[in-house]
């Protein structure tokens, strides 16, 4: 491999010669080999581009830049957005807990990218635009990389997390309303109890979900706020004034997203609760999600010997030994991404508290873990519904069998005979397998036309929605 | 002891002849005997109080229980909130996880404390009030136990939890507006960093924890909703019309808080979705809380061989061993706390990831993982509020020292000289022991005046509050 | 309320009159008012009262205490031990994170309780015993605490836990055996899959058992060693030659539990993660006891419209409306208690991983966690065990039903037929709902006789036991 | 792109014409599209690599798989192993939890690449090789899945994450004997306490490596077992007789690692609690990393404001606007790993604990953390300690200047003076900011020769190692 020679602070370092990435990239390279390579997400690379570039426009807009060089920046910047410097960004998550490292390779291979861009030579010894004088100017790593966090946070959960789940949501919605009048037996502690219909049981999903999406709102109102400004410590050293206020304008104008300068920078570099709460808010769809996927599982369970009350989609064969075995996979994957999200939430808390004094070191494993929690959600949602969720047909043949059978139905008797009457009854007719209504006549609490019209399974689901 | 025989629809049960209590605790009693006795926490025996209270006046008003009966169940439910019924409630956490077993609790009690109260004894076969029949009038555990956990928590929060951050809140504002002027050495990454002032890094920690409220009070909209009116399976089967609606309302002004009927009765019982988010709310606060608690008591740190910045108030002789030691105890116990509640958090977070159909079955565990964290939460901060936050003081010495000794007030020079020429001040004045003053000078750099201009730590802090 | 006055290095304090405790306990009482009170777990309490008669008998024999003194010692450390002077301890888990108040309300207890035991009065000005020089002679909360954790830990495992756990294994084995004939369909996926018997089910169960407690027993390897000698930061400070080795064999003697002396007093007192190993072992046994209960309660449901396959004891009427309904009550108060145990070790985590140079001051709230899992396990599976595990029996109607119904029969002809041509089978028995024999034949696949042949359930459950 | 038709017993699929995978994995490819593509493990490839090569072998062996087709698989499973078939894999975590889709793209490659291998071309309708009835023989992916699991996770746990660990724990040994004569100041709760030396510190954290080594070996031994042989549900079905001991061998011999056969191969595929095992070992020895890690970053804060006592080696410039910035970022690094591990185990927990009867769908999950967390620690600890704990070195000076103005050196008055007498010593030095011996004279307590013989740091260390 060829090599040039790049200096910072600390001196030369070699780096490989067709690389856009300068001295610090490459000291982190070789100081970091913890993981497979370039773990750092892309989505806090891409938020670098909008925020390098915002912070350019705004610098010049306010004096300390010229127009060049902002421009210069920006073009640069447009590059890193659209993902095609991607492979100039070989950090892994596991670096200096600031992002530091991270920060450096946006500075580099920004400012060195825009020297070739204007015609310069990877190889000059002097560029066009130093990484921290110019492209890093009126920032520090500790208000660039929480603001790279905040902006590829929220732009993952309106692209991809919250699309997933509405996604989602409207399917049970419009299942709910499918299957409004499908009156079957209900379980409680995994065991029969009196009637809903198939429709009520799927508007609980839809809420549980609808639910989920008012709590991630909730926390992108904190997301919403970015730290740039506050620089080394919070206090704005070497920024020109309005920076801050400026400088989330041009990222929110850059982004089409509600970005505003952080009330407190101080909080904004040395804590990451707006994080941890997003976090905990993937946390509590992961929570939901479960919920549903295992109803959906068990509900068709089967063929045979299950509760089967569903019919979901068949996708590939099931079983490498039993032969046209077909397995509820869909609910598997996601159930899974269920428990890989909960566990994030821990890596995030264990993060977040654990900041101390004026900056918060555990930047980027907070980040990865929120934006692996907020793409696999949305992934798993699209998966889930397109594959599963939105094929599921009732088996009405089981449907009607279980209802009919249920000795819960005895509930409707408690206003007419007593709860210990109606205990009688369905203890009896457990016990000598019986029909309720043969056990209720037999007991000679009351007649056959009485037990015919108290006991309707459809007058027993409400009229709630 | 002496025993008074009572039944249930299973048969007779032999109960402890001056307990209120009837059948269906007792068994509970025998066959959970799972850690301590009695550790249903108190405040969901209470909202059981309010609960029933609630029920029975909405079931007269719409006609389904006679005045009589309704005000002989009030009776005893106020002996119930009061607290004075607490030693008839002896049932477990670890029981079924439906909580049904603490709601017949709560039925036997009230219904035999009545007949009692309306002159009757406790060892009479017949008894004035039916446990299900009436006190449980349109109601099943499967709606009660989660409008007791959602009057529970609710309650605590804004008696307890929400007082604790609100008192600590206020001190560490009232703290950052004392501390307004003192510059002092910033940290980041636990290495000397530009300076900020004591009030600043103060007002990080109050906006912390005032985000941490915001977020508390965002997961209370969802702790408003109750379940009641749901009955068995959220179809609402054996209630008046109507009765969703009023009886949120009787809960709402018996208690003064804004509880509402929970729009999707189904989505109430089978998933608790609403604690899992009030946990996580508390959660993030803990991690908040962790950071506040170690800034303490890392600034304070000494008294001669640490950071020794602050100065905190001195409560107890802190060894057995070293004498005179004395330790940062408040800030550990609060730590401590927040330790806990980040691990109930996983614990409420699987209890509620884990519900199947219609109703989830971890409801006891999940209330006493929420009820524990806000308790503690609330406490922790009274205590570390008032023995310790309220009385920090700067340690004036030390602070100037550290600030003056700064190799990063250099970073004023950035604009000046170019952040490399910076650095080259910066590890020459800390290789050869020097001030940056002379460093720069020795390099050539600057004169010793511009160096008095340009680097004023008073003017490197900003104009952020 | 009468109090007396005593004092400590800080000065003078008011402490209730008859209470034994003194100046540094009272101080702790009214600044850590956080949660119930006298929340230290009692277990440690106990363990203080070997660990203090072990410290005194050892300081006698090597000569550094009197012998009368040390018998005043032993003898009130008899009564801690005993449990008789519970009430005296009245201090909280979220206090100094050292342990090192409740270490105190120990050395107070007992030379105050020495004092009175020895004729003298507790309002006399100077006592027989000096908490610090006599009690805690040779010792440090640091070094006491973590040895009082360890020797609380270990006794509750090998009292409690692993009792519980030996129980439960000892049914299911013999379940397994009981059930050892019994041909049922399996279930992988929570779908029909090839037979096993039920007896092989419960064999896995009894495994899972079996290597929790293989894990508990490795993890009980570290809580055997404890820090005692190593005194303030684990030098040994104070100590005389030999201590440390003798004061286990004190300890050892005392509980006839094979302590010892940590080899390294620096990680014993700074490190707690032969704690942390431990809370992880009753985390992994947490999760395979999940299972177990969740497979028994998924088993046994029903009772018309579940899998129904096992019958449960009945213990409790199970629901406040639904009459004659009958819950799987002892498998939801375990897994309620698995979901704890899991959050637990999370905090235990958190503490055991925050510690800092010579000391971690987490000991209180990871010890109770440890103590409060531990306990809950022991006494969960002694509930299962002796109200549903060792009452279960086969439900052979359905289980015949179900493995007469089941498609993946057809497993047992891939090496006859191929897994391709198996796969038709079964498919065009399920789309026409017929048997696999007739569909096999009319696919002309084989004949009647082949299939009597080769398809036998009692086949292919192996050799395995 | 090109394509070619495969089928399968769902009918046929359209794959890639140049890839070797068929009908199966492409329908997996394309109904899960979940996260970053190909995330299954590659240590999950390569193991399935061993496996099935053993697999073939065993069958031979056995007379159930002729010669000829078992040289041509072992062929295929060469490259495999050797990795030079990872673009074969496309397939993620998130798909069915029982991994069979993975199971069915090794059986795939395996088949079509050996029938390549054989001269056949990959468009041929006809292969040499059935994927089930060949490559799969013997095996299904309830017990293929978890045998590479455990190759897997026991091959890079003795490959990377104990190598890894060795490699520190014999720096941190090195390192506590070349400190072992540095006496320093102590520090318990932060705060100053009584001395020790630097080796004795270093000591305790080489005990933390060594005792989490003890407890990875101690989980190997579980993940030693292998469930090859259980096939479907735990039966073996469909094996010839002797094939799960001698598979185990097999792959014993294949890898050179102590696999053998699980003793019930129900629990082997219906609990994953052996992973769940592991990951609490890698969780615990995370945990102690943290303390690790932690204490090295705020022993060698500063550089002129905080506790500076060593010196680590400066790697990279630590700040992108604070010139001549160094951060501990090895320490950051680690401790953003261990974040991570902590929350790896909580995901691996809820996946083991949510099995459901005959087998765990939560595999590939389990499998990813596990092995994430292996590679993490491994990796991070070879980084530690090659680019900062290798490099530490004492700050000489610093501890010299703690060490003697620290307060806490009174506690070695305490078997003269008494407890008392020396707090009234360090109160009064502390408060008029004077030495210990100045304060003690004054006191009248003791005369300065007395001092000087009783304080002596050097003294007070111990003989400990």
């Amino acid at each position: 491999m060829n090599f040039r020679t790049e200096h910072d602070t600390m001196g030369e370092v070699q780096v490989p010669a067709d690389k856009y990435w300068g001295a610090q990239t490459e000291r982190s390279r070789n100081n970091f080999k913890i993981g497979p390579e370039a773990s750092m997400p892309k989505e806090i690379i891409h938020a670098f581009g909008y925020l390098k570039k915002a912070a350019a426009l705004a610098n010049t807009e306010l004096g300390v830049l010229s127009q060049d060089k902002a421009t210069l920046i920006a073009k640069a910047c447009d590059e890193v957005i659209a993902g095609s410097l991607d492979d100039q960004f070989p950090l892994v998550i596991w670096q200096t807990g600031s992002g530091t490292q991270s920060n450096m390779n946006a500075n580099e291979v920004i400012a060195y990218r825009a020297h070739v861009l204007n015609g310069g030579d990877l190889a000059d010894d002097k560029k066009v635009l130093h990484p921290n004088d110019d492209v890093n100017k009126s920032q520090s790593s500790n208000d660039t990389y929480p603001t790279a966090m905040h902006i590829a946070a929220y732009k993952q959960a309106v692209e991809v997390t919250v699309p997933g789940l509405e996604k989602l949501y409207k399917t049970l919605v419009a299942k709910s309303e499918e299957f409004a009048t499908i009156v079957k037996t209900g379980r409680t502690h995994f065991m029969d109890a009196t009637p809903l219909t198939l429709g009520q049981e799927f508007s609980g999903y839809a809420q549980q979900v609808s639910n989920g999406l008012r709590a991630i709102k909730n926390a992108l109102v904190m997301i919403s706020e970015v730290a740039l400004g506050g620089t080394a410590v919070g206090t704005g050293l070497n920024t020109p004034k309005g920076y801050d206020v400026l400088v989330a304008k041009k990222i929110a104008d850059l982004t089409g997203l509600p970005f505003v300068t952080a009330p407190n920078k101080f909080e904004a570099l040395a804590a990451h609760d707006a994080m941890v709460e997003l976090s905990g808010a993937y946390k509590r769809v992961a929570v939901s999600l479960m919920k549903v996927a295992n109803d959906v599982r068990m509900l068709s369970s089967g063929p045979r010997s299950g509760i089967g009350e569903i019919i979901i989609p068949d996708n590939e064969p099931g079983s490498s030994i039993m032969p046209g075995k077909v397995n509820p996979t869909q609910p598997e994957a996601l159930t899974m991404v269920c428990a890989q999200v909960i566990g994030n939430d821990v890596a995030v808390s264990i993060g977040g508290a654990t900041g101390h004094f004026e900056l918060n070191v555990f930047k980027p494993v907070i980040a990865a873990n929120v934006l692996q929690s907020g793409r696999l959600i949305g992934d798993a949602c699209v998966s889930f519904n397109d594959h599963c969720a939105a094929g599921i047909l009732p088996n009405l043949p089981e449907i009607k069998k279980h209802l009919e059978n249920s000795l819960m139905l005895v509930t409707a008797l408690n206003p007419h005979v007593g709860y210990e009457n109606a205990a009688k009854i369905a203890k009896k007719a457990h016990k000598e397998n019986k029909t309720l209504r043969d056990a209720a006549i037999e007991l000679g609490l009351l007649t056959g036309e009485q037990f015919d019209e108290w006991v309707r399974p459809e007058d027993m689901v409400g009229s709630l929605k």
